[in-house]
């Protein structure tokens, strides 16, 4: 089964096939109602609400639109609108007839969706109370296990599971494990027992273990979900009344070449297997107010350019497996960049400030955690100041011409001081530092801009080639990192891109992702009588014993 | 290529092939002159001290017995006795011709004896100098890593590299990229770059970039080298002089089905691809004062016991691939388990008690680290108590069964207080109690044992079957585990095991070890046409360019 060719992640409530959106004053739900026969292909049908990539790009869009559309809404019930049903997870037979790379970029993208939700939780006010009005299985539970709170129905039947590893032969992948024992905390032999059950458990047991928070009888359950999801909502500190702002598609221009947006472009060389990307500075005076920023909405270039560069780097990672070397590239004016990042910074407090920084911030995780490697390349006319430079710090490396006139220069803003943390909780200056920690701090008190020299001798950037060597040096680097074996470089990025502390975000993309895509690899779950391959067929999978 | 089949980890210096150890006052020289037709298999030579597992058993031998039975050495510089070459790294051929499991386990135990030279610097003050006197490539700067500080000769050929990416398409898999970046603190771009180069950096750049602490031309290295190794002597707390204590061979015996040690047997039931391990309480009274330990020498039952169960470990990790399930139980006296137990709390300044305590913690974490289920079965007659009662935290599940009399008891010790710290910094005991932090301190103040019931409440054992359920329940467990695709119960396991905050060692083992297993795997790197298969014949390597 071929993925489909062209996955598109724009989507709106009124487009959505899988999710119902009700608000009902600061609480909304968000109800899971999967259609069986609309999966992003025909071969399977998304039985029993198990969802494919389509349905969890509508639940990333759900919650991102209630970050910014809806900031009267405190607290988000998610639950199912089907009958004894809550979700069944991942879909199997989508699973089965995926290739690997399509595996790992369906868990890298609802592992995000999670972790956003967790986002919203913690930074943002909004809580989220998973309501299990009927079994939860697998990805199901897993979607639960991001939620604040869960609530399961004590119904004699329902129970929360994580079936994969006996039927499947494959891992709990979308943060299960992690979430279990280092959210919930859940004791170790009890996460053991619990991941190896296909029945799952239930009732006041359920509660014991810290899988669930509470059960309810059926009679009771929507009334405990309704009065809980108030609760939580009431403890919020997001604005007490609307209006939002409105999330427009961002409907770029996608030829065979290029996808280009309002402040993003990114233009495949296919031949090469390198890309450009290229963020622009905005072009005209921006909002340095929030009723500004309010009036201008999506147009506001910061909420506009990191929206783009989000969606820029979901369709590479789905779209173009083969474009492994991305040069980075920005143009404009730094002082527009700079004048954006003071306005968000002074107004940090405001609701919808606050939500775009942490876009910014998600965008810019989303980054680390694409799995090609990125060149930036610092040029005169390029805008590598404030927000744009991060782009510069999580490349794998940066180069900047030592141009003899002294015009090509980098500049920081008080955002790289720790307004855009990677996943390990560090700034991207912090985590350049380590060796040196304080560093950051002297270099964020300079005012203006460093020279190529200057931005080199400080460490800022990895090389400074003169305008003699920078056309062979930068080329010969591209062309060689091209020719690299792509697996090698997703494993080499994948460690030094995170070095420092880990946290459980780090932990589910490293530590778990890295296990389950080994698994991904594995005969005893992909091969021909592999238990993932072989599932729903009649008898038993046939495993090489040996443990590795 | 098949391994060869069954491996001895039983060596001395008298018996080594591949290092010369001298000791030299304070300061031991430990030179690498690896025999190229003395390798573990005939089917590669180890050419320019290119190593195999057979190497490394000498090298974990020579850093243990350094321990035990020098306390008088202070210091100790790795270098080579081959000139011009420090060492080549894994030995490539060895590699290309191993399947999965032995290349998985290879690159666990070495990385095991790096932690373990790490682990004699920090905790017992034996300080490491890595003298590259010549090329370090790959493994070999790996192991230079793993030193306190590494001196490189400055003859303008010598340098250290990692050329493991761009050679063979894998990663530098014992540690390389962690120490880099986490230990090295060596700026991630530039570890980017550095990790691309075959030929790897030498001279002032390397001590820039803080990939070496200092390069010395040739005609002053040695002195430079001896001067710095006294330094790092004099700085120790280790005693001024010896007699250490002697550790003399192990000498189990072996049969088809069983190995069996003084204190500890292992018997496979192949059949059902199980095992039981049983560690034994000491059966005669026991030193309690450091004299009569020093006298006892290996003989005392705390080294003795845990020195066979560490050789236990290693023979079922790499002599028996299929054994997946292990069950664990102990026998003996309680009382004499924990007045040992007693003796080396109270005593624990001394050198030869802090290096048993130190032995008995690498041992759990090794237990840790094996890719193997354990489940601790606790029945009347049973030890876990302190020390042996780690081996029940340490499990993947305990059963205690709940016997009519209350016979069956378990017992703390202070040593369960954080003496025998799991890889992450934890006690198993915190790592048990994340959601209650208090309860371990709780729990380690109350004096005298748990019954059953008492341990099943306590949450300190996982079930407590009473008589009648005891016999279907625990062999219903095993029989369901051992049914598992060994593969997902490795992912399982790796994940659940390491709740808790993460270290430089659990990163190492966590997400590079499974990047590195990953990528074992794949196509790029193990196919007909991929870089580890292909190294070193005619052509470049084909790769499949999709990036995952």
């Amino acid at each position: 089964m071929a993925p489909p060719p062209a996955i598109s992640f724009d989507t709106s409530p009124s487009q959505y096939k899988h999710w119902r959106l009700a608000i009902d004053g600061p609480v909304a739900t968000l109800a899971m109602d999967v259609r069986e026969d609309a999966g992003l292909s025909s071969d399977y049908r998304l039985k029993l609400n198990s969802y494919d990539l389509g349905v969890d790009i509508e639940l990333a869009d759900a919650v991102q639109r209630l970050r910014f559309e809806h900031p009267e809404v405190h607290s988000v019930v998610i639950t199912s609108a089907k009958d004894r049903v809550f979700c069944a997870g991942a879909n199997i037979m989508m699973l089965r007839g995926s290739n690997h790379g399509w595996k790992v970029n369906f868990c890298k993208f609802t592992n995000e969706t999670r972790l956003a939700i967790e986002d919203a939780s913690r930074h943002s006010g909004l809580k989220f109370l998973a309501a299990l009005n009927g079994i939860c299985a697998g990805g199901g539970y897993e979607l639960a296990l991001a939620c604040d709170e869960i609530f399961l129905v004590d119904d004699g039947n329902s129970a929360v599971s994580l079936p994969e590893a006996p039927l499947l032969g494959v891992l709990p992948g979308t943060g299960g494990l992690t979430r279990l024992v280092d959210k919930r905390r859940v004791r170790r032999d009890l996460a053991d027992f619990f991941s190896t059950l296909v029945e799952g458990i239930k009732g006041k047991r359920a509660v014991a273990w810290r899988l669930v928070d509470a059960v309810h009888p059926t009679s009771q359950f929507n009334d405990a979900v309704r009065r809980r999801a108030s609760e939580l909502a009431a403890a919020s500190d997001r604005p007490p009344s609307g209006p939002g702002i409105v999330l427009s598609a961002l409907e770029p221009t996608v030829t065979e070449s290029a996808i280009t947006y309002s402040a993003v472009a990114l233009t495949m060389n296919r031949e090469r297997r390198t890309a450009e990307l290229i963020v622009h500075a905005p072009t005209d005076p921006q909002p340095t107010r929030p009723d500004g920023m309010l009036e201008a909405g999506d147009r506001f270039w910061a909420l506009r350019a990191f929206r783009e560069l989000d969606d820029a780097l979901l369709r590479l990672r789905i779209n173009e497996p083969e474009i492994g070397t991305i040069v980075v590239r920005t143009e404009g004016d730094c002082e527009r960049v700079l004048s954006v990042d003071r306005a968000l910074t002074e107004h940090r407090e405001h609701w919808l400030v606050r939500e775009i920084l942490h876009l910014m911030k998600r965008t810019l995780k989303r980054f680390d955690l694409t799995s090609r490697t990125f060149f930036a390349l610092i040029e005169p006319g390029s805008a590598f100041a404030g927000s744009l430079f991060e782009l510069a710090l999580a490349a794998d490396r940066s180069y900047m011409l030592d141009d003899a006139d002294g015009v090509n220069v980098i500049q920081l803003s008080g955002l790289n001081g720790g307004f855009l943390p990677t996943s390990n909780g560090l700034s991207r200056l912090q985590l350049r530092y380590l060796a040196e920690p304080n560093r950051p701090a002297e270099l964020l008190q300079r005012q203006g801009p460093f020279s190529a020299r200057e931005a080199g001798e400080a460490g800022l950037v990895t090389f400074v080639p003169d305008d003699i060597d920078w056309d062979d040096e930068v080329r010969l680097a591209v062309e060689a990192r091209a020719a690299f074996s792509p697996d090698v470089l997703t494993g080499l990025e994948a460690n030094l891109r995170f070095a420092g502390p880990e946290t459980m975000e780090t932990k589910i993309f490293g530590r778990l992702t890295a296990w389950q895509n080994w698994i991904f690899q594995r005969p005893n779950a992909v091969g021909e009588h592999g238990a993932l391959k072989s599932y729903g067929e009649q008898g038993r999978p046939d495993f090489d014993w040996k443990r590795t």
